[in-house]
């Protein structure tokens, strides 16, 4: 099983404003830069339960009616997911998670809203993250990364600018486990 | 007058650890990344006293010696500078701070450290900002940028990738004055 995460970020590391507004990123998420090839590789998005709600409160459902989308809450789901959309609330540790979906099995999840990456990148369960900086300063939001107890270190794998100013960058996780 | 911003952060935007270590940079910088060009281009240096003492902890200073150093600092500067290096205390708003050195026909200033940063990016007087990230999660330390109170977009001019996984990402800020 791999997970990998696929992310845009400010350029001062906000994956949201503090509500969760996400005005500030380019129309239609910008010129393409590798989602399409990324979201059609992954079994599943995982993502918390203020991710998911922020997700919910778009136009349209952004994920393909087939692809399951697991929600991590402790609580039941109140919102009713759109007509035709796989959603299904767990519970448990990254490890937990990652057993339950590779026992379905998944081969590749998608990591998603910024608690649940933390919590994955934590666990070593991340082994591959792809980052888009959009060009602009938030000042305060919804951080991608918090505090953990040890350096991780990163591969490098490829950057790719766009003419919106968007910069991606593609990294390996060194040490993270690949299967 | 102009100012600029050439610096290395984390992939968690840190500018060094919490106790101001600089210990996760590649060694003697890592590869060639634009510095050289950069330094030769500034008439001085603009720091705040915790990068000063940061910069006076290592083994050499990095500086050339005809190259001037400003210290924003409210105190008398304590520790002496090496023998040959022009070290000057200064307080005042960045505002001030720039006029005063444009009266001395200064046209190109290199402002430096984490709150510097700040104060000067919240004052609208940062120009171009050149950030190298660095392939390495930290999980806490002194951050590159922290709260402003509105957007501050930015305009990307070139990213360029090196072997050791650097990516340099150059920006121009919209609506800072250039003069």
């Amino acid at each position: 099983m791999r997970a990998s995460v696929f992310i845009a970020t400010s350029l001062d590391g906000f994956i949201a404003r503090e509500d969760g507004a996400l005005d500030w990123l380019p129309p239609g998420g910008g010129e393409e830069h590798g989602y399409t090839a990324f979201i059609a590789s992954v079994d599943a998005v995982v993502m918390g339960r203020n991710t998911y709600e922020t997700v919910l409160s778009f136009d349209t459902w952004p994920f393909a009616a087939a692809l399951p989308v697991v929600v991590l809450t402790t609580r039941p789901l109140t919102q009713a997911p759109p007509r035709g959309a796989l959603v299904e609330a767990m519970a448990g540790t990254p490890q937990e998670i990652v057993a339950r979906l590779a026992q379905r099995g998944m081969k590749h999840i998608y990591v998603d809203g910024g608690i649940t990456v933390q919590r994955f990148l934590a666990a070593g369960l991340i082994q591959r993250m792809t980052i888009t900086r959009i060009p602009v300063l938030l000042g305060r939001g919804i951080p991608l990364f918090g505090p953990i107890g040890h350096d991780i270190r990163f591969t490098h794998l490829a950057t790719r600018s766009y003419t919106g100013g968007m910069v991606t960058s593609e990294y390996l996780i060194l040490g993270a486990p690949t299967d």
